[in-house]
């Protein structure tokens, strides 16, 4: 059974409770004055690791048998799974192997062997990631940890919106960003076991729309290269959190990519926090009327800060 | 007398506590390993206004007469104190002047209209503010609100000291930077007051050392021409702030620019918070080894967060 139960999320509290950051919640009277409602930021671009990612990550790895855990963890991934996983490996004192593509960004191959993982390279393909994933596990007998289809993952997840819920406990509605659907799959659940009422929302730039035509359509519609300044929303939605999204999910709204760099300038700006350009599409939906504020009391996942400093999406 | 007693700034606290945030307190972990000790970061990057002035321009105006008021406040600055008192002037209701140099980024002009200042611009140098600020001052009858060198002024910037040392009551130092003296002498008053065996000290750009050579020549040597990306640091002490900081303080650190913008750069990357310049001034410090750190609880007084963030100090 791939859905997750209330006390599969309650076990992952506990489990990632002693290394996972339990992060603030923000507000921003100039937010809450332009959408005229209460909007409540769960901070995690302050989460170890730098995102969400790192709770998923982490409920897998410390729930791993002692055999499994003794050959180590391995993963294809040129983003935030990629940290979160060698940064749990590493605490967990296990070896993890990752595989990044060549074109990789440096800043986060940087911080993925800063963390003692063993990167291995390939071509920027789907099919060379995962080839070259399969050699490394033949190689090592290290265990697959997928960034978003898996059970355990979607349950670290979920622990964000529990969080969040315990300290907001009347929200009115809930959004994140969804790309693979990990981060969103999870929230709806923990969001509706704590409030059945509640309005869960994802996220997702209109130039990369499987989740919502996925979601409209009933049926698994992968995207084909988008182009989108949200790297972390690139992949296209897997198959166990489309299930849960299709039963918990209220809505899937789009927002174009000029206004994901507004609301990331703006929230930079005003709110004097950095994050990256997947946690600005939540509030990118606020931000175009797509989803209703006035009086209502939102909560937002922020979901990571990893931005290359150098290079920034409003610079020419 | 122009000492701020314990009672002047508890009124002040409570003067401004409708008004100002009580910002949040955040640690680093890995700020935290990279110096050995327990680092406590007073967030007044999140203030209204972007910096700790906003408490000061508070408490001054609040406590103003009512017929003081009706004819408004005026200041000349290029930077966050023209913020807080026009931001202050609004909440209030009342008008504020403010005297610009020609110079002064667009991006600062732009905030201060923006909170419904009227704005005159004048050459960029000392006598033509101050000239411009007198006519400024015969034609509306507005009051002067000096920056830093006002005992109300003072006051109000104690306020976030109270705060820190109320939420983490046993610090071993407290570090803020120093420019013209207000936030420096107004926490080394608050947290005496709490704990007389606290450490107090300024940090200072080696570039702007006037803090340093009048801290320990005894006597006020005025900066000339500072050249330093800490923008906010390149006023010199005023009188009124370094007679407080010659009884209070403990030591004045000073710390080269190329340290200034990479404890920057690592506050961003690592804690995914925006700092300006000059608040990476005190973190410089602990990086630099100007401040015992091992095993040593210190709280910093992130001072602000205002940027230009089209033009960040690593690029070239």
């Amino acid at each position: 059974m791939n859905i997750p139960s209330l006390s599969d999320i309650k076990q992952a509290q506990q489990r990632i409770a002693p290394y996972a950051h339990q992060t603030p919640v923000l507000q921003s009277t100039q937010i809450n004055k332009r959408v005229g409602g209460n909007i409540y930021f769960k901070c995690e671009n302050f989460q170890k690791g730098g995102s969400f990612k790192f709770r998923g990550a982490c409920n897998t790895i410390f729930s791993l048998s002692r055999e499994q855990q003794s050959k180590g963890v391995a993963t294809h991934s040129s983003g935030n799974h990629a940290q979160a996983l060698a940064l749990a490996a590493k605490i967990k004192g296990i070896p993890a192997f990752v595989v990044m593509p060549e074109n990789a960004p440096k800043v986060k191959v940087k911080a993925v062997k800063s963390y003692g993982a063993e990167v291995t390279f390939c071509e920027p393909t789907l099919i060379a990631r995962e080839t070259e994933l399969e050699k490394v596990v033949e190689r090592t007998g290290a265990h697959v940890v997928h960034p978003y289809n898996d059970k355990r993952i979607v349950t670290g997840q979920a622990t964000a919106a529990m969080e969040l819920m315990a300290e907001i406990p009347d929200l009115d509605i809930i959004i994140t960003p969804v790309g693979g659907g990990g981060l969103l799959s999870g929230t709806a659940l923990a969001a509706k076991f704590t409030n059945p009422d509640i309005n869960v929302i994802g996220a997702e730039p209109e130039e990369a729309d499987d989740a919502y035509r996925s979601f409209k359509s009933g049926e698994l519609i992968p995207v084909k290269d988008p182009n989108t300044i949200a790297d972390g929303l690139k992949t296209s939605l897997g198959n166990i959190p489309f299930a849960i999204i299709q039963n918990q999910v209220d809505d899937i709204a789009t927002v174009s990519e000029d206004s994901i760099i507004a609301a990331m300038r703006f929230v930079w700006e005003r709110m004097k926090i950095i994050i990256e350009p997947s946690s600005a599409v939540p509030v990118a939906a606020l931000f175009e009327g797509k989803a209703e504020t006035k009086n209502k009391r939102i909560g937002i996942i922020l979901s990571g800060g990893n931005v290359d400093l150098e290079k920034l999406p409003w610079m020419k």
